[in-house]
């Protein structure tokens, strides 16, 4: 993990310039559109929701990658141009096209990304204006990452170094969180840069990588959104020798770099969901596979009855052995293991007798680490999310638009 | 739906006796004990929760269930005999020793059902001092539906008459709710009793098919406990043929009076839902399937922003469209249609553009209506459940043990 400087992580990796402004899409008259431009024409990759219902900027944008190249990303926060059929899909080209003519690049190496309310369609003026004004810069990562906020309460970004071919390079991300105060705003985005040179195929591989060990393994209430979005750049602009898929050592790197940045901004989202004062960091291992121990962290970091406990400091381990015996890997209870901080609560099929006071001690402080052992193999996994507050509740039930 | 009686549902067909006491298993003082005796030995048919982590009781019950026949069925309230091993399965087994001798039957004819805390062994004195003291009556069916409760608010009984080859019968059913003010009385239990003659094949089947469409489709927050179970007792009191799979008429109109049963508990149950201020019903039309139906209807019931969006009255509907898209049925959202109440929301891949306030109206009472159309076939599916308020949030986080 380096210390991100102050003019933004994704403008720390060379041959990278960003901005933003106030378009006046957000009613609140914060900064709401943003753009991120390389100096060259990037090699690129993206990760779109899993939601069959995917905002039209998303269709477009699925379009623009088929070639794997990117010059510019524009996003706009306060309008998620979702579930605006074939007018939110015209809108987006325009963006696309706006954008282009602004950079001087094809309209299919514009990338698009809206969040924010769902159901309107986008107010076009304000976008233009918006588009018109912004000045990217090689210090404006920093705005860029505070213009895509809805709901956070705090900026997200990280910055990894990494080795590949003896050259150094640079990996900046940041991202907004998937935190919800306001109902519509149910977005996760993550933007990625580096100024490695990367062909398409590693890239792509090492994005997926990165991604399903962090930021997919967050859940702050269980649901997708319809434009949640990683993409990544890379540039070249720090030299070397392209980084293939076959280079496993020099992709490595970059995976492993990826994989640290990412890692940062998913427990960033984590901690700043919304209503929440604690993280909850849930390691499960002895899984025989990695996607089964997947599936019982996630099933464990999502049970809003344990989340709900957690808030008041309840240890309660009946709840993490509920989640886990939910997520549809047939573990034998008999072989589980499960600890709440370095406290050992159920072991052989039974409770080891402890006093929940004693393990309540490990949820005081605004991380909870649970760890549970299957028994059946060496693999492990990581997920994270937050406790359950009336917060919570109170925030996505009062908000009015 | 008819009305149950003044001596409750489960002893409302003929031959049942059941009765309930306060055996100090529950600090309340409230009655915690309860039996079920069938006069005669019934066919028998039970359902146990998918969660890998199963409580000793449901272990005991599958064994005696291997020659589907029962004569009386043990439950307590106040602790749950779940996470307690070995030690739990030998106190799960004395519990159905202690009731074959009070009623004078094999061990084997008893089914045991524990419901409350995890994570504590079973107060055997008052277990036994409880089954000794408990006087089983014909009038004692509502004591009994009373007893099973844990966070319940009110007690959930229903009765449905079906006639087979020429016979009247009477199903009665009773059950506990799922739902969660105390952290670890998750638990959902269901009691069935009918006085036709029915084969064990045919009883299993049937059961199955009512609870598909009616337990199973009820969420109060996601979570399935160690401890769910379904039971039903057919001990052909009321004489006829015995009701046999290949008899499709009089099998299938047992399964539509069980089906009504299971509907009114689950309703009632959702409705209970702790914190609970509103009922959701939401209905799947168009599915290719009923399995695809399900699992929308499912997906959108259980979707925590949705749920919170609810308590407040506000017709998220972007929110029903997102859980929509998130249960893994690849639907073509512009074939979705998608009401709330009677108003029209999205179709077409677009926003109908009717004001929220339209459809607010729709969700001013106690009882919320989605409806979603996939257009992709003919099936559909109902699922239930409650809105999520802020006393969900505190009761779950406030609770101490």
């Amino acid at each position: 993990m380096s210390s991100v400087p102050d003019g933004g992580a994704i403008t720390a990796p060379q041959g990278y310039r960003a901005g933003a402004t106030t378009a006046g899409i957000k009613e609140s008259g914060r900064p709401d559109l943003a753009l991120l431009v390389s100096d060259e024409t990037a090699s690129a990759a993206a990760l779109f929701t899993s939601n069959v219902v995917k905002a039209p900027p998303l269709v477009l944008d699925r379009e623009h990658m088929t070639d794997h190249r990117l010059r510019a990303v524009v996003v706009n926060s306060g309008n998620a141009n979702a579930a605006t059929g074939a007018r939110g899909l015209a809108d987006a080209r325009q963006m696309a096209a706006m954008t282009a003519a602004r950079v001087g690049c094809g309209e299919t190496d514009v990338f698009v990304l809206s969040t924010g309310i769902i159901g309107h369609y986008m107010p076009m003026e304000q976008v233009a204006a918006g588009i018109g004004k912004v000045e990217p810069s090689r210090g404006g990562g920093g705005d860029f990452a505070r213009a895509i906020m809805t709901t956070d309460t705090f900026v997200k970004e990280a910055i990894e170094r990494f080795e590949a071919n003896g050259v150094s390079y640079v990996v900046g991300g940041c991202a907004k969180g998937a935190g919800m105060i306001h109902p519509d705003m149910a977005t996760m985005l993550a933007f990625l840069t580096t100024d490695a040179p990367v062909t398409a195929e590693a890239l792509d591989q090492q994005l997926r990588y990165a991604v399903d060990r962090s930021l997919n393994m967050v859940t702050v209430d269980g649901d997708t959104s319809t434009n949640d979005t990683v993409v990544l750049l890379a540039n070249g602009a720090a030299g070397g020798r392209a980084i293939d898929a076959g280079d496993t050592r020099a992709a490595g790197a970059l995976g492993e770099a990826l994989r640290g940045v990412c890692t940062e901004l998913a427990t960033a989202i984590a901690r700043d969901g919304e209503g929440a004062t604690r993280l909850i960091e849930v390691t499960v291992t002895g899984g025989a596979s990695w996607d089964e121990a997947r599936r019982v962290a996630r099933s464990v970091v999502r049970s809003p009855l344990l989340k709900a406990a957690l808030s008041k400091g309840d240890p309660n381990w009946g709840r993490v052995l509920m989640a886990a015996g939910n997520a549809g890997v047939p573990f034998d209870p008999g072989g589980l293991r499960l600890w709440i901080g370095e406290t050992l609560l159920f072991a052989k099929d039974t409770t080891t007798g402890v006093p929940e006071s004693e393990a309540a001690k490990a949820i005081s402080g605004d991380t909870v680490r649970i760890r549970l052992d299957l028994g059946r193999g060496g693999e492990s996994a990581v997920a994270w999310g937050c406790d359950l507050t009336e917060e919570y509740v109170r925030f996505n039930a009062d908000y009015v638009t």
